[in-house]
């Protein structure tokens, strides 16, 4: 048995800065993808009806920014003072709250209502997010926080592609290049191109 | 300069539990409460335009849930071992799952649609998590986490009113006296019940 199972949909979504951890970490993980018809059956065997879950050591835990922290403390990306980790996790929740906030758009099932709302949220709360996410990087020499690699560039890197889908800019990294830098950090690294080269496509 | 300053609205919300813990903590913190007519001017203050804000050693740092782990962590709170740290964040990101989305009630503009959706929240989102935060604490004997004081038990007591205010079910802890014993073994507490007991009216 693999000492890590992700268990996710096959897409990037919350999962991929999971495995982009474990891929740096070198970790030999079992990359469960779960398909979206067999996911009404398998919900009932994750630990809060969500995904994604990772198996660590045969236990089942939850929630994707706490499995990255963890990952993060793991690897040594983490900051090396209590200060400094509180400034990666206060800024990997800087990125929750506009992915929580822009999922009242995404997964409004009013069409009209959402349409409205993203015509909305285009005005203000997402490039005033976008905006501020382009400052702390270009503070941070390219990365998310502290000026150097840490598990958050693995949570903005990983997370990218929904960004995109979320303010439906395709070419976001071109109107903001810093979030390309971020992106080359995470995917430069030799062991994290090793395994996204070697990736399928996927879903989403 | 005291070491910490707290600085939030004249309510409990996000601001409590870190009250809560720097009490616990025996700091001498000075709690400097933002009137809602001052808000708009005092934002630029802040780190991301939110609040809570807290000053340590006079460095800002924001985001409630952040500022609670970094002090859990100070207290000895927060696990004896990097699994025990990851089960604490994930049921304190689950706590965090379902204030953002009953925000989009709570926060909705539209006096119409934001009765629709309480009454759609009330006959699913609500019941489904009040239910598994109770199980949560049933099978931690009176805790949100590990089955014993942690600083998800803050987190959850400090957050309490909020949560009634958004179910609108102002006996909650009538309902599910689970609730109740969180509740109880946080204010017990001599440091907080100190803290707690000396506290004046709060706008909310």
């Amino acid at each position: 048995m693999p000492k890590y199972v992700v268990h996710y949909f096959n897409g990037k979504g919350l999962g991929e800065p999971i495995r982009l951890l474990l891929a740096y970490g070198g970790e030999e993980f079992e990359d469960h993808r779960v398909a979206g018809k067999d996911w009404p059956e398998y919900k009932k065997n994750t630990v809060f009806g969500q995904m994604p879950n990772v198996d660590i050591d045969g236990k089942k835990y939850a929630q994707s920014i706490a499995i990255c922290r963890y990952l993060g403390n793991k690897y040594g990306l983490a900051g090396d003072t209590p200060e400094e980790a509180l400034e990666i996790d206060q800024l990997v929740d800087l990125l929750v709250d506009f992915r929580l906030k822009a999922a009242t758009v995404t997964y409004e099932k009013d069409e009209k209502l959402k349409e409205q709302r993203y015509e909305e949220y285009s005005k203000d709360v997402f490039p005033e997010h976008l905006d501020r996410f382009n400052d702390i990087i270009e503070k941070n020499n390219g990365h998310y926080a502290l000026g150097k690699l840490t598990w958050a560039d693995f949570v903005f890197a990983g997370f990218f592609d929904s960004m995109k889908f979320i303010v439906r800019i395709p070419d976001l990294e071109k109107k903001y290049p810093a979030f390309q830098r971020v992106i080359d950090h995470v995917y430069s690294i030799p062991k994290v191109k090793a395994y996204a080269d070697a990736l399928g496509p996927t879903e989403f």
